[in-house]
């Protein structure tokens, strides 16, 4: 009866499509480690080098131990707009302290961060260091730590309402996972704060505390009660920017990296120092070129500026990154 | 007949002890992983540390990626008499140098490090810095990696003419093959320098560049003819000593270790830091009881001083390792 088939028949069809498309997925992605990205220049230039510096017959061969990747952070691996993730959290903390705080209502650049004023924090060269000290000074490591965390589970993007760690960017993911599958080691080397990035890098990104990189402030080691504490202070110890992404590589790497991704004039001389090594190197930088599913910005922008080390890459042959074309996802779908 | 035969049946005794060698000595090293040492009290902390935190059935386990193990390198890993390893390095370094530099033969420290008066460097706070600094900065990383290297192939200990490197401690190396064997984390974090200390790391102790951590100077990034260049300056970034390393343990590794091996008071702070972590730790001091093997020394010496830490050893019980009774050969030997 074809009324009775017709069911069956539907079940074998979703069945037989279901299991078509088990393979189909399966197929694809033993085929495509990269399925974020589209064909194009940027994923053949990682594909390429990846083959080459793993081959053992290649002449650009590289033995594990040697494979080193490093990734600037903010708008490299995630998305750095409407601002940075780490000023975000600074200016939720002040709101908690600032009872404790009458004179921030009147001084800046305290005034500014309690009023969420973004930009006047990034008007001035020495604000948004100011804002970051008022916020995250004077606690020990493991306060810090949990306050993180705490944050994080809670805290979500103004502009699209999700969490930030759903707002890393998908095709890095990918192409972090691809180089550990060929025995790359993953560093993040940020201008942000290392005790930020790490209580979450791991779940997040793959990357062990011990492989992240960033600014840090002076610790002063205590006794509270006998029990040894480290605190953190109001003092700058490291700004992990610029040419201190280089001499902060060297002092916790010490070997020139293989790869090197960012995305802004920060990330120059990690760059510069990396595509200066001998043999095959990989110098890519994202560009985000959207302006439809995130802002487009490069070299005006206050976030994460583009300028000089876009002229450098297309100077140098470097790999640019253009999101518009280049990114079929931008962010891990929403499970 | 008799005589024909005796060779024949030699032989096969021969091959028979060999073989019965083979298996034996296959079999001692299956049963101890630590020949160095003789069977007691720190022999027996660490086996019962190590099962305890990798046994999944125990309360005390502790995943694989928590499994940090730090140690101090100068009379830790190896020895440092008559001297600090890297104070022989640096007068040799200024012997070379010394034509460039009349003013060393009138002025101190400079004097007295020609005329390589290790008691007069070490009599005075600065001293030590000071011949530190003139002999080891305006090179490049790669000019200051090549020259360790170099002088590392020919330079000996002046007590027993041996290799520096081959000064290390047997028992301490067993300690770091037996920990990697149970998916530890090996790291040095040692008072000397840093790019002193990895060049050769790798080959004589296991360990890569990226965990050592050390004493550091600041760097100058550099285009020089547009290649980009790290420059060590004149100017200290960091002492890896005493308050500083559970301080660079933080900035470095960003967890508190599990176990830690120093032997002086510059390895307290780190000693206390580990011991404090909550579950099972293990804190371990080698104490130069000696006295024939090499020469014994603790509470007023001025390399390597065992005075406060010793006592918060006892205090605290930590396991001391008493040279003399334990270690059963100090070094590799000869081959």
């Amino acid at each position: 009866m074809p009324q009775s088939r017709r069911p069956a028949g539907s079940t074998i069809g979703i069945v037989a499509t279901l299991i078509a498309g088990l393979f189909w997925s399966a197929r694809v992605s033993a085929a495509d480690p990269l399925p974020a990205w589209n064909e194009g220049a940027s994923k053949r230039s990682i594909t390429n080098f990846v083959k080459r510096v793993t081959d053992p017959t290649s002449t650009g061969f590289v033995p594990p131990r040697e494979r080193i990747a490093v990734f600037d952070n903010d708008g490299t691996l995630w998305c750095e707009q409407p601002l940075y993730v780490q000023l975000a959290f600074a200016l939720d903390r002040m709101q908690i302290m600032a009872p404790q705080h009458p004179e921030w209502r009147e001084q800046e650049p305290y005034k500014a961060a309690l009023a969420r004023d973004v930009e006047a924090i990034l008007s001035k060269g020495d604000y948004l260091m100011k804002v970051m000290m008022a916020s995250h000074a004077e606690m020990t490591t493991v306060e810090f730590d949990r306050a993180v965390k705490e944050w994080m589970a809670t805290a979500r993007n103004p502009q699209t309402g999700r969490p930030y760690t759903d707002m890393v960017y998908q095709p890095m993911i990918e192409l972090l996972a691809y180089l550990r599958a060929h025995e790359f080691q993953t560093w993040i080397v940020s201008g942000g704060g290392v005790d930020f990035i790490r209580p979450w890098a791991k779940q997040v990104y793959g990357i062990p505390p011990e492989r992240v990189v960033g600014s840090t402030v002076k610790l002063r080691f205590e006794l509270r009660e006998k029990r040894p504490t480290l605190v953190r202070t109001s003092e700058f110890d490291f700004i992990n920017n610029a040419a201190g992404k280089p001499i902060a590589i060297q002092k916790h790497i010490g070997r020139r990296p293989l790869a090197v991704f960012g995305n802004s004039d920060g990330d120059l001389q990690m760059l510069q120092w990396t595509a200066a090594g001998s043999g095959p190197r990989l110098a890519m930088i994202v560009h985000h070129t959207d302006g439809v599913r995130e802002p487009a910005y490069d070299r005006k922008s206050n976030i994460g500026r583009l300028d000089k080390a876009l002229d450098a890459a297309l100077r140098n042959g470097w790999t640019v990154v253009d999101i518009k074309r280049e990114w079929r996802t931008l962010h891990p779908l929403v499970p």
